[in-house]
């Protein structure tokens, strides 16, 4: 399986976490985040929104976006609870991960990888997104082992992909007690690797 | 089954639209999108995150974020394929629509409703980003009746939220054939009703 990747980027590091989990060997193939200018001819026929991860299924099948892909992948494992309501408990998570974590904790980490100076209100505005995030995070996993039916799965693989690197972007995780701990436990699952493995 | 609800959201509309063409009747509860300051006594247990869309399915269990819960209701129906690479399509697009699509046309369009002045670097953003978002889809409709399989889902349902709305927010669609042709396809399927209705 071919993977369109960015080592830094942690939409790309959800697909590969869940393939060394999974034990499916990947064809990593790296393109610039800052100069896009060639992604029409690489990945245009293959992703009109030409974002990575977009992969290549061994079938020459296409498929964008990080949480498409790992619950395509996920699909009849472990990772992916069988029941309907946690399924949909899952998308849910993973849905709130796209609109509210990852335009925030990982814009403002990209932001800062890269050398970047956004705006004092494009900053602001961002970092008052992302904590409202976080504590919309830790209100979820309060009391809870991991985001759905107390067991590690998708849902855990998407969340974890830019919030634990959420201090890469300015964002100062100790006053989240649920979030810290939830990270060492899915950092403690077997066959995990870390962003930059 | 309990909708808590926006009239004007589309994010809203998505869930009104899906149970109307499978006639699953909802009780209304609308709450206010400006003055969100008694959301934490209405939905704190059953959203986190605090945003409509909020259901409450008729065995008590709480579901939030649009399209996690017309997946859901969709599941077994016409309206969500049964293949799994079908359906991981469906995903794509519905990820691809909270990341691109929401952000831009829809909070652009929140901003006109309310009569509120975003500054002019904030406006240019949502502008050029929602501007690419529609390009991207153009290009994913070109040649195609729908969004996945040449059968309308709940991919198109969760695309057409905010897609057809577009001119609220300030975002002209006439150079994008291919998305006005799926908007009336969209509009003409059996059972449709309007954001207005």
């Amino acid at each position: 399986m071919r993977l369109y990747n960015s080592p830094v980027s942690g939409n790309c590091y959800k697909v590969r976490l869940l393939c060394a989990q999974l034990g499916i060997p990947l064809e990593l193939i790296d393109l610039d985040v800052v100069d896009r200018s060639n992604r029409p001819q690489l990945i245009g026929d293959l992703n009109p929104a030409l974002r990575v991860p977009t992969i290549v299924l061994d079938d020459g099948r296409p498929l964008p976006e990080s949480n498409a892909i790992i619950d395509h992948l996920a699909e009849g494992t472990p990772y992916m609870p069988a029941d309907s309501y946690e399924r949909a408990q899952v998308l849910a998570w993973q849905f709130f991960e796209q609109y509210e974590i990852e335009p925030n904790l990982a814009v403002m980490r990209f932001f800062k990888l890269f050398g970047i100076s956004p705006s004092e209100e494009g900053e602001a505005s961002r970092r008052s997104a992302g904590t409202r995030a976080l504590q919309a995070l830790e209100r979820g996993l309060t009391d809870r082992t991991f985001l759905v039916a107390e067991r590690y799965s998708v849902a855990d693989i998407s969340l974890y992909g830019y919030t634990h690197v959420a201090h890469e972007g300015g964002f100062d995780i100790t006053p989240y007690p649920a979030i810290r701990g939830w990270i060492e436990r899915v950092a403690a699952q077997p066959g995990h690797i870390r962003i930059d493995d």
